[in-house]
């Protein structure tokens, strides 16, 4: 059983080795995984991305960690669920969400399972990381809590059609290499579409970052459309950033 | 058991990694965690800090590697310490005197110990690592080195009566959210505390980040008591950062 | 088996976690350590020399994982070599070429390994983390791929003698301190040098960074030279960075 973190604690705080060291104690022998904690800070909608990104990769079972939480210590329920195998921890904020899919089994972490005094302000240490702890060790699944009938879902990311036929995308993350990562994928585009950004226009779809020296599309290892400047960064050179619009036309 | 690294090495660097290596080399089996790379450079308080604040969580037996070590190549001692069934390993310069606390028992690091040769340069991964990897794979504590009376001690933050009553509190730490965290705890609050700071004036404590939409202060979870600003990061918007002076006023 | 990974990812994203958990799965038990992800992206160079300066740490047997790969999707091959007891992993773009030295044995990963689809954009989870996970779980190297004679190879870094006698180093590595890393060793060196950077002279070669209040230069841990300013960045200081090019001169 590997057990998957995800977070926007970055790494300069303890707050993930913290939960790493929570996990080995309870759950000895389990290998842990960091996918990524520099997820900018309550930016649910990145972290379901990642998520859903990484998920293929996961093996069967896992349990999988995220903790995006801007809303701890509110009433928004501690999420354990499964599906396909694997498990997933969380707020119940919509950051679990485009990974769990439609048919998920969802219960609220039980009390029992928190540390003592559990804090308002640092669930991914006194929640999530014991009930993750607890599936990796094998804890039956439904000893985790009482069984809910839904959860929160957040939207998921799709272009949009304009008046005029051509698609509105929109850059939903910005990697390390100052890639634009698209909410459209490949079935979207139009023949040989032209994308207008930042008063730049890009022709084609490329299939590799070494195929050209200006800013190019392709579709990127997650299976979206992507924005880059080979050998640079296209959110440096364009200006732009997580939020901006890319026009998509027919060429 | 366990092993936990703190250091200012960050991590663009290998040295972390090689660290590690040399641990895994000689303490096969062993899991590592990361508790934090990120204290600025030199920043023997910050570390101590982390230290303390992971402490409650790190398992018994495990084996506790910090090195923030600007002194490093001088006379000061290559440490090894034990207390409450947990061992510490690090330069004697007070980054490990909060967690060892008053009870401890201190030991040298002997030359036997290190590699061969050993810089003036990085313990890290010359002294440290070995005397860690030794720990970690059962080596009696006797055998680490020749026990020495005591240890340098870092002052504990604690914030300042001043001649008016109210309470000079300092910023310890600037947490990943732009959070402030004082030298003070809710036992030095006054009833219905005010906060003081850049020019802004913060009422009462609350409970967790989601309860305001402006600057609040709040108890971490850590115990000590924090200027926080929900969705943002109250050192941006306030512009002030580590060694920063907060008054605390009774209200 | 230990698997040793470098990449230029970086930690924002997902890249490195899912590298790690194909590894795990296909690779029960075996223990993973970053070397560095903050590799400047295409930074071919600064990855080789992190490569080169963590190679003496690295356990035998181990698995070398070194993904800096602007050329993924073009025809460039996909390395697996042998040299010393350790195997190395990565793209044949001169990357591993000084940890290989002269008498590895090299393999083009046979496609056999990789993942089904595979990308053109994403070679480190596609082709090099099962390479890796064959290799660490016991595979023989001979069914790894097809033996290819030769591989590119980086120009080693070497500081160049001037028409005047004196040297011309190249800053090829800053590190997490602001410490500028040379192409020069001791060996290098005159008698008592004198280091000329920036408009700034620098005289002698310390052996230890807290010797010093003001810019000094000392043999660094990988023996290379180091410009370094002590409780600050030499780098910040000067105003100079990778490529600068500080000149030697006999005192």
């Amino acid at each position: 059983m590997l057990v998957a973190l995800l977070s926007d604690f970055g790494l300069r705080d303890a707050y993930v080795g913290v939960m790493k060291a929570i996990i080995h104690a309870r759950a000895p022998g389990v290998p842990i995984v960091d996918l990524s904690h520099e997820v900018p800070p309550g930016a649910i909608e990145v972290g379901a991305l990642l998520l859903e990104e990484a998920l293929p990769y996961l093996p069967i079972p896992s349990v999988v960690v995220g903790v995006v939480d801007p809303g701890v210590g509110s009433d928004r329920a501690p999420l354990a669920a499964r599906t396909d195998g694997r498990y997933f921890v969380g707020p119940d904020n919509g950051l679990l969400s485009w990974a769990l899919g439609d048919e998920a089994e969802a219960r609220r972490i039980d009390p029992h399972l928190y540390l003592t005094p559990r804090s308002d302000t640092f669930h991914g240490r006194d929640v999530f990381a014991p009930a993750a702890a607890a599936l990796a060790r094998g804890v039956p699944f439904a000893e985790i809590g009482t069984e809910i009938p839904s959860w929160e879902r957040l939207p998921l990311p799709r272009p949009r059609r304009l008046a005029d036929g051509a698609l509105a995308a929109r850059v939903i993350r910005v990697d390390r290499f100052g890639n634009l990562i698209l909410d459209a994928r490949a079935i979207d585009l139009p023949r040989a579409p032209r994308f207008l950004v930042a008063g730049r226009t890009i022709a084609g779809v490329h299939r590799a970052y070494f195929e050209g020296s200006d800013l190019i599309a392709l579709i990127g290892s997650s299976g979206r459309v992507e924005i880059a400047l080979p050998n640079g960064s296209a959110a440096d050179a364009l200006g732009v950033g997580r939020g901006a619009t890319v026009r998509v036309e027919a060429g």
